[in-house]
């Protein structure tokens, strides 16, 4: 059975593997390492970028720690037992084009020992306007891995990335979603550790093809100031989300996580003017149409 | 003993009085004024002024609301009643200039029945460059403001923001702090509800030609760029400060609030750059080293 170590390893190979892929994509910028530790054990490298040709900042981070549970933690997790060993890839890239749309990616493994131990992840596009074709070709390919692992992935997880990227006070969704799950064991799937590892490793190296082939769609289409200022009011949207909502940046926050490395998701600009409203029929607000929940872009 | 129709209808004249004061202050820009019923019972009076010589983006907003408490505040507050009432002016100023402060004021007023009511508040300052004669004007005005009606109220509510206007993930506080109070009662302070609502009013009425002084100072006083791209690093503290810690953004959030009268409070543009560091020795290090709690600017 796949252990620990050995899943560390597989998701640090895919840090690097999307990394060479997005330094291509851009043909620009390079990413800027970090190591680091965990002062209770383990540790991880944050690689950034910023000040692309494309990507205007993101951030590939993986992370292998291990220690004891935070008392916070133990409770919301309903456990008793104190070590516990999670790894993971975190991506989000946020792009200069409005017309190239924002992506996160997550791949995770969290194990309290040899009975309690799962998977999570998920990969989400926040386009600045929603394109039709895109969203069918980005849904397509999530579908296309899911379906290779099992037949309820993309329906189940398609639900789950809509339920859970949403930005509740705003009553819309972050973008069009994508997939997202979480605790997936064999209990719950049929699948061994071994098919939910190879299906997570599978999901993260859809990530740079996807990405790729979007940013290529769009990289040289010229946008107006107006299209920039409506990509700057959708990237307080984003921050509003991260910092209200995210579960994973407010546990990050709450049990004094490597600050930098979590809000490496923030862009490097966001505005916010008052009551900001797209002009009715305009492309801003067939994009506001459908940040909704339950869109389903494929037949 | 002075009831809640008199206390919302004060607070609405010191929202007046506040934004002629500020549109004197600015010179150019005026106050858009949208006025706006709950569906559960009153409304309020948004007044929002953006693009000025100096205000780059404000809002002065006073509500007055009542109806069924939703169960989730009942559980917060400990109490079994339904029926509330709640009024109050809330203010937040970000300015064009670096060289002058972000500034934040609230005061307001609940009541369930004759016996539970409280008064809450205050009013901090959030300088992107800490000047310490400022900051000394700032806080020897709170601390003549308070003195006034209680030989306490000032030591004890800038204890109170310091710990409140505190971001935790960051080890840093918003601003230089200033007071912070809640749930003042006759009980907890002495004074009786007249004394406290006179309190209160005082407060209120003192943020308009302190804010003015502080402008006044620095208003003509030029900036690089660099001091304006610190500034905007500093407005994304803000942000996180609001979205992340915020009780009343939060609650008012969660509770289904006027979202655009709540996040008012966020500036037009706000950035974050991957782990921005100020040089050493510079007035944006010196202005980190004072973002501490217990910092006492009156001897």
């Amino acid at each position: 059975m796949v252990d620990k170590e050995h899943i560390a390893a597989v998701y640090q190979k895919i840090q690097d593997e999307i990394c060479i892929a997005l330094e291509a994509l851009d043909g620009k910028a390079k990413f800027e390492e970090e190591i680091w530790e965990r002062e209770g054990g383990g540790g991880g490298r944050t690689r950034i970028i910023q000040g692309g040709d494309i990507l205007e900042k993101g951030g590939v981070n993986f992370s292998a720690v291990h220690g004891k549970l935070p008392e916070a933690i133990k409770k919301s997790f309903g456990v008793e037992q104190e070590d516990f060993f999670a790894t993971g890839v975190s991506i989000v890239i946020h792009p200069n084009n409005p017309h190239v749309p924002i992506i996160h990616m997550n791949i995770r493994y969290f194990e309290l020992n040899e009975e309690v131990r799962w998977f999570g992840g998920g990969i989400d596009l926040t386009p600045h306007y929603i394109i039709d074709e895109d969203a069918i070709y980005f849904h397509t390919a999530l579908k296309d891995v899911c379906d290779g692992h099992h037949p309820n992935f993309y329906k189940d997880f398609k639900a789950w990335a809509d339920r859970y990227f949403f930005i509740k006070h705003r009553n819309e969704t972050r973008g069009i979603g994508g997939v997202f799950y979480d605790k997936l064991t064999p209990d719950k799937t049929g699948l061994s550790y071994d098919q939910l590892f190879d299906f997570s490793c599978d999901l993260g190296r859809t990530f740079a093809p996807v990405y790729s082939e979007l940013v290529n769609r769009h990289r040289h289409q010229p946008f107006s100031e107006q299209e920039k200022e409506w990509q700057l009011q959708r990237r307080g949207r984003y921050v509003e989300f991260n910092l209200v909502y995210d579960a994973g940046t407010r546990f990050g926050l709450e049990t004094n996580g490597r600050v930098e490395s979590i809000l490496m998701s923030l862009p490097t600009q966001a505005n916010w003017f008052y009551d900001f409203k797209a002009e009715p029929n305009s492309p801003e607000q067939k994009t506001l149409d459908l940040l909704k929940q339950g869109v389903n872009w494929i037949a």
